[in-house]
Formats: structure tokens, sequence, C-alpha cells
């Protein structure tokens, strides 16, 4: 059943106490990178689980709570997966977490710090949803989708609602929402919190990872053979179905940025935001950033978490050590 | 003329659309660090022209400008200076800084790009306010000091306040709030802004660079010769006659801290909190890290802020690159 606006808004409701209200961010430094268009940061980052992933979680992990689910388990890139072992032990369920051999170390290490059982599957979201598939069959737990659960997406949009809400508090508004793309959750519920305002949402994909892009062009879902990325976010080789649905009727486009682009928004976001996001956080910025060149008005950007490994930090600061952007 | 809390009350007010609220950051990971103690971060990094001085800058500079005063003169280690910069770009003022030769390049650049006329004089505080002396009679301009003022003192009581707040409006209560000394006016804010509650005030300093302990110890102000140190924030030789005044009366204790604490503490706000602070702010982390051995309850922290340059970042993530912590 595909969600709508009415299901963010009830579940906003429920999630407000649950979910930290992340601070909205500015810096005048970084207007000044976007040619002087203002943007304001939904710090994401500093969601509890270290991702705005924790919203659809809570949400999703909560109503299983409500009927009784003894556990729940969990496939993704990372950040659903910790998130959901996040929820599950606030709800007293178990959890597994289904991730790839080559996930962030940081990622794993917190999933298990949040007292999931940890599961390592291959390395394409296909290796770990047969893994799923065994767990669900062996175990009698429940999967929950990282993206394509109206939940799930329901409770990604909560992020936006607050963002909108924020801004709409300083007196402002937005003319654009930038968000992430990995299999389209976020997007769907930026989505469908946008509606019925006159605010252009766009998505950001690494190039050679653009499922979102290739299948708004055709029509229907579309699989990519996901090209390496520093944003190991995104790297889903095809949206969901139901996200795609909402998408398809809501976006104003998708725009594709490269590995140079989000390291660099990476930086950028450290040095004048003062905030430490993760790759595929920082796609956001870097998309904001190609946007402000030819789009008017107030962009919202969405730096969905803070995940990442010390040693990519180390790597992407020392790319340009002494250099400020 | 000793401040007092109601004009810090005042100043809050004043101050209050002028200056960035920002956000109070928790995180579970770094609560662990703090053996289960709750740490509640004021994340002033966040705060414009990077650190809190913005709010002492804004209140001064306000004042002056009411009584038409044409440009301002500020000598400071580095953030005094920038705030004053941008407070006085602000209210259409001329503005110069005076700052060591050694000052970070991060805070030459953003006086500089605040418009103010930069002159470096030597290392020391004495150097610069010989500076400071000679400008004050050449250009007629008004020189804001860095501590010793009671508008900047009360402007940067507001932080502490706001924190209070924030903390209480979340339903809980803080038991201490840690703050780290340079010169002595956020400190001495602090023990305004806490008056009457039953809050346990602690300055932090730099071994070797602690001045406000040497003076609490003799009932007088001492001067220190500052030993080297990454905070270069904390290098005054002498706290203010006024914030000591205040300080003295207030202040539950003073924690001494290593360079190599202030540095992982540095790591712990980045990988936990997800924020980057300046050695200064990282200060009173690892102060609070320290009293919450043997303090219960819950810790406030003022992060005072974020202006660092990229290469003592990246040398600090290198030292231990790839291990959090």
């Amino acid at each position: 059943m595909v969600p709508t606006q009415a299901d963010v808004l009830e579940a906003a409701e429920w999630l407000a106490g649950r979910v930290v209200r992340t601070p909205v961010v500015s810096s005048a430094e970084l207007d000044q990178q976007a040619g002087g268009r203002r943007l304001w940061l939904k710090a994401e980052n500093l969601q509890r689980s270290g991702s705005y992933k924790f919203r659809g979680a809570m949400r999703s992990v909560g109503r299983l709570a409500e009927r009784g689910c003894p556990g729940v388990i969990a496939q993704s890139t990372g950040n659903h997966a910790i998130a959901i072992a996040l929820a599950a032990r606030e709800h007293g369920m178990l959890a597994t977490a289904v991730l790839p051999v080559d996930a962030p170390r940081t990622k794993i290490e917190l999933a298990e710090a949040y007292g999931a059982r940890i599961m390592l599957a291959g390395h394409t979201v296909e290796e770990r949803l047969i893994a799923v598939r065994g767990l669900t069959r062996e175990t009698g737990q429940v999967a929950v989708d990282a993206y394509d659960h109206p939940d799930v997406i329901c409770g990604q949009a909560t992020a936006a609602l607050e963002l909108l809400d924020e801004v709409a508090r300083q007196g402002s508004r937005l003319s654009t929402v930038v968000v992430p793309v990995g299999g389209g959750g976020g997007v769907a519920g930026t989505c469908l919190a946008v509606q019925g305002l006159d605010v252009a949402v766009y998505g950001v994909e690494p190039e050679g990872c653009d499922s979102m892009a290739r299948s708004l062009e055709q029509g229907r879902p579309i699989s990519v053979v996901p090209q390496p990325t520093v944003a190991d976010g995104l790297r889903p080789a095809r949206v969901g179905d139901l996200p795609f649905e909402i998408v398809r009727k809501g976006i104003a486009g998708v725009v594709r940025v490269t590995d140079a682009e989000i390291e660099r928004a990476m930086r950028l976001a450290l040095w004048h935001a003062k905030l430490l996001v993760e790759p595929s956080a920082a796609a956001a910025l870097a998309g904001a950033l190609r946007l402000a060149e030819d789009q008017p008005g107030d962009i919202g950007v969405l730096l969905t978490g803070g995940n990442v490994d010390p040693a990519v930090v180390s790597r992407v600061l020392n790319v340009e050590a002494g250099v400020v952007g």
C-alpha cells in the first residue's frame, strides 16, 4: 500500500520524543560556496544511531513490537541495519543485521554495539536478500526492508518535515530540498512531506549508481551494475518499487555527482559547517552546490548520516591537507 | 563594574535573534566514554564566526554602535578578534584585529574575510596590548578587551544560560558545567549564569597554561609563562581581573589537562558527536571526561569553537588513523 502525507504526519507525531529533533545548521561561508544561495543543512548525522534511518527503523520496529513480533532482520549497506539494531534494542527485541563484506568497519561495529547479531553476506543486495530469506525461514523473525516499506518511507519523511518546519519557524522558505538516493526511501518520503507545497525535490546519485535517474528516464525501476563509489550507502543496484511509485510523481530531477565532488563536500561540511558527515550525506551537499548554480531560492539539504571510517576521513582530508575546500 | 546575573539576563534578551541558539548535542557512545554519565554538549562551534566569542562581541560592539563609535580594535589569540570583526561588520563599523604571529591560519583568514584590518604582533598578550594602545591613539577607535570587559562576560554567559535552559526543557538537570579557561571571560559568565542554582562550574586549563588555577590558589591574578599547547585559544599568561573577581566566588575547581587528552577529546567529539571542535573546545570535553570519573550527575560541556587549521585536524586524526578514541 502506497503511503500518503497523512501517514507521514501520523509517523511524525508518533516519533516525536523517540527520535532527536536534529538541528538545522547554516554557514555563511558555505552559502558563499553556493553563490550566495542560502543552504539549510538538516544535521541527521546527529540523529541517534548516526543517521536518519533511525526514523524509519523506530517507526517500523515500533509497529512490529505492538504486534508482539519477537525479532527483526535488516539487510542494508549499513545505516538501516544499525538503526534497526538500536530500535530493536529499545523495544527489547532481537535483531540480525545482514551487511556486505565490504561495509565500513564503523558501521559493522555500531550494529554490533547495539546488540545485533551480525551476518556478512557478499557484496550485492541480491546476496544479502538471499541471506535474509534464509534467516526469516530459520528464525521466524520479520525482515524490515531498507526502503520498500511504507513505515520506513514515512519515518524517513519526518526529517524533511522537520526541516521545512524549522526553516518556516525562522521566517524563511525553501524552494528546493536535496536528498541522497540509495534505494529511494528518503527521497520518496521527502516527496510525500512536501506535497501541496511549492518545493522542488531533487535526488542525488553517484555517477554509475544512478538507478533512480535511469528508472525515471525509463518510467519503471531499472537495475544498474553499481560502479565503485566512496558513497557506500548509495550503492543499491535498483531503487525500490514503492519508493519509485511515489518518486516518479513527486520528484523534480536527479543530479549525478562524482566522488571528487562528494569528497570536496565532506571537507566543506567539516571546515565550514563543523559537521562530520559520511560520503553518502555529503553527496546531497555536492548536489546542492550544483543546483545552486542555476536554481534560485533557499535550498534544504538532508545530511543523512555521519557513520564514516576514520581512515576514510583521514584520506579525504589529506588529499588537500592544509587547503580548505 | 562587576556584572551581575541581571546583566546576563538582559544580554540574553538583547542577543536573542542576533546569535545562533546553538544545539545541545548528546551521544550515547560518548556517554559510555564518560562511564555512563550523561554529557550535554553545547555546540558553540556552530555559532556565527565559529565560536561563542560572537556572543560577547555582538553585545559589546552593539553597545558601542549605539554610542556612535566608528570602529573597534580587538586583540586575541583569534576567536575574539574574529567575532569582533563580524560584529563590527554587522554594525557598519571598522575593525582592526591584532593577532599573534603564530595564530592559526584559519583564524587569520576568517578575521580578514569578515573585513577586519589585520595586524600580527609578536607572540604574547603583552606584545598585542602594546600594538592595541598604539592603534587606539592613532585611530581613535575603541579597544574591546577579550575578557576583562563586562559586556563580553555577559555575552559569553548566554551560552551557559541556553545550555541550562535546553537541558531543563528536555526534562533533565545538570549537576556540573565545564568550560575551557583562557582569560576567564567564559567561565566568569558561566558562574553568573548558574548563580542560585545547584550547579558546580569547573574550568579547564592546559597543563602549563594554568593562570586561573594558580590565581585561585594564591587568591589574586597570577601570571604564568604559558607553555606550548595545542589549545591555541587557552594561552593567555594571566586571567583578567574582572573575570577573576567573579570566578573566585563562583567556581568549584579547575582541571588541568594534557595535549594528549585534548587531542583524544577532539577525536571523540568527531567520531561520536560528529562535531569538529577546535583544541580549546576539546579541552572542555577532556576535563569533563576526567570529572566524570568521580562526579555524579549530568555534565554540561561548553564546546566553545570550531576554528581549527585543516593541518592540525589531519595530524590529530593521523596519530591513530583507523583507531576510534
